[in-house]
């Protein structure tokens, strides 16, 4: 039984086959350990196709895994298109001395994640390079899911006068990395918020089409995202700091490391933008699902300042809301 | 204007966007820049997908780059299990401090080969690690494809009188990679023979449908290929050695080194085994193609001992030839 990561693991081998056949196959049920996989189609009409190389520095924080992050991230991105995820590819550059335990870890994390959201991990790819030419585990995933014909999601469908939800409490899965990152250990620990969002995007969908966007905010946290909208639709986003949940470890930790939580990346939240008619009864049906729980209106897109965000303070003040240039924490995903 | 990697472009923020923006846009015609694609689909039936990362070094080589493999990789990929080339995505991870000049050449090498291949990449992702933790660039692409109805190339279809097809010289891609890594030069100068082989594989269908399986012999060269079909057909793969093309800097180099040639990467020619009754219609055909301009019958799936490969020697002698176990030369794509 190998321990480590080896070169030859990589190398087109019989010790890669034996890599693939022992650990990788049985994770994904491979039918075969090709290079392409073929699979029935059934639908016309439409297609998402996404793809995220994932990089985060610890693979393992709390709450979950390079695993868990790489199958919930793309599943993700498809959802945000309105689709319907279904197949994924996963592609694994390892480091020459990864210890295969960890492999193993990851490798059952993303089993369970992709069982949790309902898609098929169908082809694969395994690299390794030399020690120090790497960090562990990089993971791309791919993904391609099937968009409902006339739905077509786009911050160019916003209005003023839209509001703006937002899914859940924003800042946990930065400051859990974080946190795990720097051997800091907050009260109460900071767990990340990574999850699955496709079906609580099917809730949305099945309740309303009159969804103009969705988008989650992952690197660059919420304050990018609002941003986004904002640029990409002309208008004002509009929105209320207290409506905006913070949970008290973030809070606590952010104001340690003089962090701003806007700015904070996070996995299993999402914000829409949707035509104001239908945003309280999207909120309650978003509230019934374990990931929308706590959904709330939290702004509106107005007639201020174009290509702005505005954020109401407790106070009654106001301040502007930029892109940050670079970036609050480098590898959070 | 920036001149290398930084880790701001990798984290969300602004720097990212402009990175984004500025060259990756361009390159692949990207419509947004969005985390998702939604593109027109109108088949049925059944689709292949792929992925594959790209780990090569030195990420330039004689013949082509990181950015040309990447496209042509998977491009084969599809085309090895019969599929019409469609949609690539592309998931970049950049070490901190890579050449801007160098990504930018990567990219326009990525748009050509895309362009030959008739390729479209329809998204895309740029990850930043810090110096030290990854090794210039690596490339993800993952493809999708769509299979005729009917097709199903498989070594299981593989029968005892089978003729075996390679169609050109083979070692030139990990010889070229070998000789820039070590700064060494052979004489004549070896290059690589990267290319996109689906349009050989059109031609190939297009004349017959007796084709059983065909494959790509990259890492691990010709020898593995041969070796995987054995096992997963349960038959003896018999092939002429004085019929395998070894180009003289190949053959000089790798005698130099104590390599065999067999196991050597190559990067644009395909094994195939067809019916013996078409196999001599299909190298005419073949011949006709760029890619194909040096194919020739090699060998026969004979009754010998299972799950072998015997090479027949110019002497009249014959030997097994096995996988390795680990590989010759690691990080050659």
């Amino acid at each position: 039984m190998i321990e480590r990561i080896q070169l030859g693991h990589g190398s087109g081998g019989r010790m890669m086959h034996q890599l693939i056949r022992d650990f990788f196959a049985p994770a994904f049920q491979l039918r075969s350990l090709n290079d392409s996989t073929v699979v029935d189609w059934t639908s016309t009409g439409r297609i998402a196709v996404t793809t995220d190389s994932y990089v985060i520095s610890p693979y393992f924080f709390p709450g979950g895994d390079i695993g868990v992050l790489s199958i919930c991230g793309t599943v993700n991105d498809l959802s945000m298109a309105g689709a319907r995820p279904l197949y994924l590819t996963a592609g694994f550059i390892l480091e020459e001395g990864m210890p295969v335990e960890d492999l193993k870890g990851i490798l059952n994390s993303m089993k369970i994640a992709a069982a949790t959201a309902g898609v098929k991990v169908i082809a694969g790819d395994t690299k390794v390079v030399e020690k120090g030419k790497g960090d562990g585990i990089f993971i791309n995933t791919a993904g391609i899911g099937i968009v409902e014909d006339g739905l077509d999601l786009s911050p160019a469908a916003i209005r003023p006068g839209d509001n703006i939800i937002l899914s859940g409490p924003v800042g946990c899965h930065g400051m859990a990395v974080m946190a795990e990152r720097n051997g800091i250990s907050f009260e109460p620990k900071i767990i990340s918020d990574v999850r699955p969002l496709n079906r609580l995007v099917e809730v949305m969908l099945g309740t309303t089409k009159d969804i103009r966007v969705l988008r989650d905010p992952t690197r660059g946290g919420v304050a990018t995202t609002l941003k986004e909208f904002a640029i990409e639709s002309g208008y004002c986003m509009m929105v209320q700091e207290d409506l905006i949940q913070v949970p008290p470890g973030v809070q606590g930790a952010c104001a340690l490391l003089g962090l701003d939580p806007l700015y904070v990346a996070n996995e299993g939240i999402l914000l829409a933008v949707v035509a104001p008619a239908v945003a309280g009864e999207l909120v309650r049906e978003m509230r019934n699902t374990a990931a929308g729980a706590d959904a709330a209106i939290v702004g509106e897109v107005s007639g201020g300042p174009k290509q702005t965000v505005l954020l109401k303070t407790g106070t009654g003040g106001s301040r502007l809301i930029d892109m940050l240039s670079g970036g609050q924490l480098p590898r959070i995903c």
